[in-house]
């Protein structure tokens, strides 16, 4: 547990308080204290209980790791969990991380068993200055959920790119195979995932931004609406995401048919071609005593002939019904048409 | 029946009272009196009839037992359906069986046709401690609800598992069979069952958690809420599943079209190199008297050294187009690129 | 057009009334009339326009015998429209009959070209009993009404019977055929209808038992709650199905593609070990002068037992890939593991 | 322009008034005043804007001919703009015309560049009875629109015809081709269209028929409210005829699936049966020197014999495995099990 | 940074001024300013923060180019994002522009870092004539909102012609390739972008014009209504492209199938005539000794003869199956009758 304070006026954040002067801290109506609770233990939930004396449920649900994000408003303070991105997510296995947290009148609780990037970064800008703990604890806490929120961008362009680069793999697919559709289940579950949480989320700040929550002060909304305004455009990209998966599977199939078009011609191609052929070789091969042909000077030349025309007639037929040749410069021009 | 009473104060739960005695316990104004009813018969519902005066319409809504949650209000009594999981249920054969119950304000009465593990549990616990009776009827009932709802947590589990095993058999598919099919059909049918019925529980239990029934007081709202919010996850994953599992449908058939061009592939290649040589040797089958390459000391050698040629130059050709060989390689690279 | 009288305090419901004496019987305020008209002709519309003086578009809402089920109030009366299931109709081809009908303050009108098993059903019960109308005529409307309502259940057995059997057709499937897909069709567009229906008469019973009608009182909306509970079922049971149905023919599909694998595979097989052997066969049969096997003693039959090789290599092949043999199992086991 | 005026009490509605005489007639408190405008021209708009002194965008929104339906109040007078179907729509090509009008407290105008059948009717109505005008404008004007609404439905019957037709179209389906394809899309795109404006259409009656027009007298009410019953029932098969098309879209797929099965049967069959009977053959066309069966008595016999035993044997096989004879009768049964 | 000035009364709007003349301006009450931002400076926010006093959050969402269309309102002045079309945009690649602009209730500020042809137009407009700031600021602001909703029309036009053109391609397809596909793909992501941009426009319009705004005067309603029901149209479309484009994609993969159809019965036709000729021949190129027919006369023709009515028989089956012939011919009869 590290507890921050920051005394009305001051130049600098203190820290290095122990658990012992928190009720003391908590006294001083004008400052903003901050306790961030870092892998906590049963000794931190001792103090929420008894030192804040929060809710017992608010607690246990702090102590579990599997919540959804939620606000909930309590006469004194408000109870909230929020997710971030982890530190090394990626597209194909998005996950998100835990943070519990209590605003109060004078104070912002953050409790997280993982390692939050956000809250680093706050922590490092407030050794340097005190900016964002002077408009009150509010603000204070606009500014980690803000930079939580700002560390899903980097997570939304790998999405953009990965889904950039999975339709070009469908449509230049050389070997139809099943990696690309596990991809795209992958990708699948990630957006969804992804989307269910920036969508409770976005509920949350919605409600934060409009002053449902009487412990942000009306000066502090339209910080609240920022984030709002963000996890709009998270929302929106996540659902975009979808539609566009969507699309691909359901682009997928049709590619995988046109393929099988492209070896059923190489099959029905060398079929009508080789069939015939054989036929005719397959005639001058009979036994017969009485063949007029067979004894003939040049007969078995007229047979090749006749044979090489029945391939060139085959394959003018199969290049008049487009089948051989320019496929690619026809598929351009329909293309362009 | 069973009667269990709580008397104010008291430091154990008491039992074994009689149908008789039940008109004078509800006479007991601050105590709490627990009457469970597993397996009713018509004495049961007489006594609810008469001794409790419930309407009729509901005593005969608990006989019949197929009804969805839903919770009613009357004057001077609360009237409830929730549905918990059967102790075997599977993620194929998702079922559920129903609790009906009552809540006035000095007992709870529970009514059910199959045993229920939850309510089991909170017996054993009164039998050891009189805490969960200690703060009135609807905590009791709270507790009770609470195990029911906890009960939903290893079937999730188990559906969670069940679809990530069968995701993999999909893309792993040795031969394509119907098995498959009929598996994601079955968990489609329960997943939409589980979703139903605890969409219909958390309309109840969003109720109960806002103070709506007035005979769930204020300070019990928060346990409610909790387990509302336990609710709200149960009915998220199982629109997750639904998602899933639509998901897994639609992967299945493109998978199946890349098996089916897998066959037609190799049907393709032997066609192409087989059907060229076939005629090649048909060719020099055939029985014409003037036919220049058959009198000669290598022509038969030739000609196999020709066919092979053409042989080699097939499966060069198919090998070039990625038909044959590197297949998986390929896949993998694309994959990863 | 027939009337039954319920005075007050009687022991029996009186019939045989005239439309004469209608306007005196109008006057007893405390009696319950119920004036059922079936197969109305245009004497009995006079009556409506003339003696109960409803608006003329109700009648002529009346008369035209396609409207979708509503409820609308005037000052006097209460015009509705519900829709029963017809005494044969069969999920194939699901139809439903139309009840117009007006509760007034004491006195019921039901109106219907078709005969209603509901309404007779009552009748016989009046004839014996005249609880049914002891308790006004909300009381007696509620009970055609829920007569109507009971005659669904039924049908939806037949529904998810039929369902059941065609699921069990698909993945039986010995022959592809577009029977399967007829039927799939038709009972979509049941459904589809039921579901339909049973929305439209939902909305009516939820204005119903929410006292918003002023002619149902009070007490009585316990009976018309457990109308809307029925019928909260079927409509649930309905879109049950018509998921059910999408879910079937989303899985025909890869039912039917898995079928031309396994069509496929046969081809494949049959020319993999044919062409082969065929080629050999050619092979000897070629004319060349000089093929050192052909004089030699054993050579027949070493190339006998060549070709048996080569089509137990490919028989050995096939195996190992997966497409002869041991399907069934397999199968099994994908599903069990 | 065609200004019809009934005057209180009168028996005949007068007709043949120049726009000269508008200012004057519109000063009669108690006359019901029509002015029709077909084809109209830019003097028309100016009595629009000068005499009627409409907000000048409206008028310019009658000019463009591209508005959806909708309606507007302003403080004199409502602005609504509703469609029709032109006189030979077709479900291919579902088109509407477009209605621009005014309702004022002693006028009514219709704006139309098309003919209406609709307004054509009323005028031949209004000259035989003045019926439709002694309830005042809104009773007019609701006597327009109800016929306007009535022209659907013989659309809808055609949709209707159509959607059976094409549904048993697919499933006969002789000769896999496009044209079923193209009319599905050319229906469903018609639907879609008759769905939005029949939608927003009702929203128009909806507005209308709850009073929220203050120029539209509670005693209309109920007829306008008849229109929009009118219209839900049009929204409703709208929406039941995009599902019934897309029901049939998915049903196609599957049907041309049956179809390749088919034909790869018939292919595989031909195979199996030949390829064997080939490779027989060709071994007795070899020319090995020692082969015992050639020179038999009967040896062309024996083999012609077990030629025959395998084409037997395969088409038993076949039969047996369903492929072949009795398909359709099994389809029937199947369909009936 | 461009500033136009109309005082009350003024024959022409002024123009030239500079930054530091802002502030006496901004007191002039009955004044109308024009404050453009085209390619913003840091010395421009400067002007937003410090002239105009704005809050800093919206400064920062004016700089950064990637916001939603949005609409806040301030104390004293509206902030608003919209969205134009680019001048070169293209249905392949949809692309809009960012307008953030401030109303204020003498003043209308543009800021915006791409060319706004619509901010052109009224600018050119306003040079020859100040009708455009006769009204007031809102007066100016709807027409510089209207012109750049007027630019979407060609831009839904020209997706109207792509998605005709791409249907007629579809079913027209002489070559089944991915070409099609990406098409489709491309423009449906456009759509969707279209379809999200004027959704969210739409909804800042409907506040605009319900005079939620303060700074919008009440007689300025019905110009921003006229807005709003172009954007009502302009949604209405992209939601129709949408439905077509995912229609169009629906019916691809039929018209691959019914292509595959083709190929696999031309190669069934192919194989079902020449496998049993070849056979026959085979059959008399056996080398036994003792063949009755080999010695005949007239074997050999007969055979032929033999041969062609096996070949004719097949063809007649074939064509009686209707696989070959008036294959289109029937495809217009199925798709008349």
């Amino acid at each position: 547990m590290e507890i921050l304070v920051y005394r009305e006026g001051a130049k600098t954040v203190e820290s290095g308080f122990t658990v012992e002067q928190l009720p003391e801290l908590l006294k001083e109506e004008k400052s903003v204290i901050w306790v961030d609770m870092p892998e906590p233990t049963d000794a931190d939930e001792q103090v929420l209980l008894e030192v804040f004396r929060f809710h017992p449920l608010t607690v246990e649900d702090c102590r579990e790791n599997r919540h959804y994000p939620k606000v909930e408003e309590f006469p004194d303070y408000v109870y909230f969990i929020v997710h971030g991105v982890t530190a090394n997510t990626s597209p194909d296995r998005f996950n998100t991380i835990e943070l519990d947290g209590f605003l109060g009148h004078n104070y912002v609780i953050t409790y997280h068993h993982e390692m939050f990037r956000s809250i680093n970064n706050v922590k490092k800008q407030l050794s340097t200055s005190p900016v964002a703990c002077q408009r009150g604890p509010a603000f204070l806490l606009h500014q980690i959920l803000d930079q939580i929120v700002d560390f899903y961008s980097p997570v939304l362009d790998d999405f953009d790119e990965r889904i950039d680069q999975l339709e070009e793999n469908i449509f230049s697919l050389k070997q139809p195979n099943n990696v690309i559709l596990e991809n795209i289940m992958e990708l699948k579950r990630s957006v969804l995932r992804l989307r269910r949480i920036s969508a409770k989320q976005m509920d949350i700040f919605y409600r934060m931004s409009r002053g449902e929550i009487h412990l942000i002060p009306q000066q502090m909304l339209p910080f609240y609406r920022d984030i709002y305004d963000h996890l709009i455009r998270v929302t929106d990209l996540a659902e975009n995401y979808r539609d566009l998966l969507s699309g691909a599977l359901e682009a997928y199939l049709p590619v995988v048919s046109n393929r099988m078009n492209e070896i059923m011609k190489v099959l029905t191609i060398f079929s009508a071609i080789m069939l015939p052929l054989t036929f005719i070789a397959g005639v001058y091969g009979m036994n017969f005593e009485h063949m007029p042909e067979l004894p003939t000077q040049y007969g078995y030349f007229v047979v090749w002939g006749f044979m090489l025309c029945v391939a060139g007639l085959m394959l003018f037929l199969f290049w008049r019904a487009g089948w051989i040749g320019s496929g690619k410069k026809t598929a351009k021009e329909e293309g362009k048409s």
